[in-house]
């Protein structure tokens, strides 16, 4: 419960807001048909702020949930229990693009893709985008750990994240590690962080590594009359040892879905295309990138493919990267739905789809798949279509757990960028026995003994 | 205190060793001259075996220090509280590499350099070996988060680990992540025992991510009049947007020296050459390799250099290599000597090197300095030359602390590759206050809360 008197020391502190309208707005992320309400919403502007504001929720026991853009597809960011939704909105400054060692220093709440064209002025990149890159911060990046289409060639967030300036839930402010590339000095606080969803620390500063910009890039899209033979082929893509810098799985719906959500109908989807891949490569050398594609192609020709489509014009690879990133808004905007996040080792791509098909048929529920094929992360949205809302609510879940079940097997697990959040957390235990998830217990009560941050996310 | 009932108990687990000449063996790693003596040195072939030792050690407070191949340069492998030696070299089994997947499962007991071949049989690629790959096991790589000279490219041990098997202290046996390339589930626990240097885990099975062998690569060898020139150089060539896969400095003794040790003298050493540039670009195209060759050329052009040497046959290049990769044993041949591992960004390579030779002229040491530049790691080997016994131990370690508080106002840290151990302990509050290192410790307390494993070490 928050009091009067709390609402007045955190207005002493810094911006806060307390109207319906904002509490309203700050009440819910992406994930889908969730809202709790936060008691208050707190603005800090620096790290001594959050930590004056932590400081003081950790003795009086005050819960506080951190948010960044609230563009999270598991619930991270809904304030479960009501108390301090504490956003980073505010603090959004590049604090330094250092071109000499190709890092930059950066508050959390930048949004990614701003943060991706400012250092693309030095000739610099930063890889890790998802789908909603021109909305998600980049401290809700570095919580979440996002991935994005660039991750199968580049790597996710984590690989990028150098060093991160937090503040523990007692107020200190520490830096998890140091500016550099390599690092062997004691426990790794700062990968520890990383994915760690808001329940350890609120980070304040995070310093990126970042690598020289491609020049050239080559985009295709290939239609598959197989589904299978889609998720067959990407694998056969990597053994013949190239390493696309995108390689995008989309079932039939998911392009025809998209298309219609954008008013769009470029894409030709014959009755006999069954999934498409969407694939890019990358660098510095046309040439090379020409012969990275024949090559693709040599292996494509394999499988039973209808006419792939070489995008001619930026304009025409802007198209078709809309199309792929718009996939989950369309899928919304036409179903009540629920988003899983699967990944498994990437050439068991095949045996997850049939299992998705598989367990939809036994359960009655549709599903229109797409996402990360080259890693293996493949965006499972279930439908709701005709099921009734006792078999949503009840055999739904059912099937999710059969659905991660054979994921694990596979030597797969739970979510491959989304996190766990508030909605997955219960599928925990297919993933991690009792002593595994409970090290994780005893870690967040090391950082967090009052239990205040981000309290009933993950576990 | 180890008792006899103790050793028939382990006996009964698996083989033991407690004669003086295998005790004697175990008591040291690569580290400067430090040896303590274990009870016994046990060898488990399984995990289930490591779980029934560790489970008996936890009961009975045992010490237990892990150990690989004892190539350690932070003495992290020193059974410095007797006890148990439990020696990881008899699981030694490439379990299964996994071409479709791009992937590899091994036991800890594997030379890094055995599985790289093994897995180049299949065109794939396994980057990080440090300069000991012959002789160091991978399970020691991964507990050191270990580098090598392909990290300036291909990242370090910790980007390429994706899952553990690891047992506990308590003789529970777990796996820390999945099979996959993307991970959001659940704190990292995978990255949290890389590196932790066998304080927290026993690993006991390794799941790798590879990549595809690179077919190409060129090889320069670039002598520099200045040392500084030398040094500044690798920022040039990163900041001209090439990523070369070798970026070594040596100086001009470490390059006498390690001729001298290996009796060659293929190497022309002018008077005025104070240090060289080992160069390696890798990739899959000569003629884009032989184009970053001139590209870099260009950025050399700036800086007072002699001839450089394009190695023109595998003999040379594997010639050179073996120069590079055997500066650290020649040192060693050489002199009593102090080993320092540290890391800066990059760009501030040369800072490093003026701080190193100034602080010793300052306290009279006299240096060779060597390493992987172009991430900023520079091993600076402290000679003991005409040092009395009491200025090595008494001024030395003040030298070396004001050494680490200008590599910390860098941005760096105490090390890159080599981990903190038992010889670097005492400075880790120059890298992290009293509550990071308390963080630290209570981690360790949560999986460790009898400290059984490797006591004394990082802390």
């Amino acid at each position: 419960m928050i009091r009067l008197e709390d609402i007045t020391f955190f207005e002493s502190v810094t911006t806060c807001w307390t109207d319906k309208e904002k509490l309203e707005q700050y009440s819910h992320d992406e994930t889908e048909d969730i809202k709790s309400i936060p008691a208050v919403v707190i603005l800090p502007e620096t790290a001594e702020e959050v930590s004056k504001i932590l400081r003081y929720c950790n003795a009086h026991r005050i819960p506080v949930t951190p948010a960044g853009a609230m563009t999270g597809l598991s619930g991270g960011a809904i304030p479960i229990t009501g108390g301090v939704l504490l956003s980073t909105v505010r603090m959004n400054r590049i604090i330094e693009v250092d071109v000499n060692n190709h890092q930059v220093i950066t508050e959390p709440g930048v949004i990614t893709q701003v943060l991706q064209e400012k250092v693309a002025e030095y000739g610099l990149f930063y890889p890790p985008d998802p789908a909603s890159k021109g909305s998600c911060f980049i401290g809700g990046n570095v919580s979440e750990n996002s991935g994005g289409p660039k991750a199968v060639k580049y790597g996710v967030t984590k690989d990028y994240v150098l060093n991160l300036e937090v503040v523990l839930p007692n107020g200190e402010i520490i830096w998890t590690g140091a500016n550099v590339l390599k690092n062997a000095t004691g426990y790794n606080l700062t990968q520890l962080i990383v994915g760690s969803e808001g329940t350890l620390a609120i980070v304040t500063k995070i310093v990126l590594r970042l690598i020289p910009h491609p020049t050239r890039d080559l985009l295709m899209l290939v239609p598959f009359r197989k589904m299978q033979d889609a998720a067959e082929a990407v694998a056969a893509i990597f053994k013949a040892g190239i390493t696309p810098s995108g390689m995008e799985f989309m079932e039939r719906d998911a392009l025809i879905w998209t298309q219609e959500y954008l008013g769009s109908s470029d894409i030709m989807v014959a009755d006999d295309h069954e999934a498409h891949l969407l694939i890019e490569v990358d660098g510095f050398d046309e040439q090379v990138l020409m012969g990275e594609m024949e090559r693709i192609m040599d292996v494509l020709s394999a499988f039973d493919i209808d006419e792939p489509l070489l995008a001619d014009s930026q304009a025409q690879k802007d198209k078709l990267w809309k199309l792929r990133r718009s996939v989950g808004e369309a899928v919304k905007s036409n179903s009540v739905y629920k988003e899983e996040d699967t990944v498994v080792p990437r050439y068991f791509l095949p045996e997850l789809l049939y299992h998705v098909k598989t367990i939809g048929n036994k359960y009655g529920f549709k599903s229109v798949c797409y996402g990360h094929a080259g890693d293996g992360n493949l965006h499972v949205n279930i439908i709701k279509g005709n099921l009734t809302d006792r078999q949503w609510r009840e055999e739904l879940p059912v099937a999710i757990k059969e659905l991660f079940t054979e994921v694990v097997k596979l030597g797969g697990t739970l979510s491959g960028e989304h996190g766990i959040g508030l909605v997955q957390k219960n599928y925990m235990p297919i993933a991690f026995p009792e002593i595994t998830i409970n090290l994780m217990r005893q870690i967040k009560q090391v950082f967090d003994p009052e239990n205040i941050l981000n309290p009933g996310k993950i576990f």
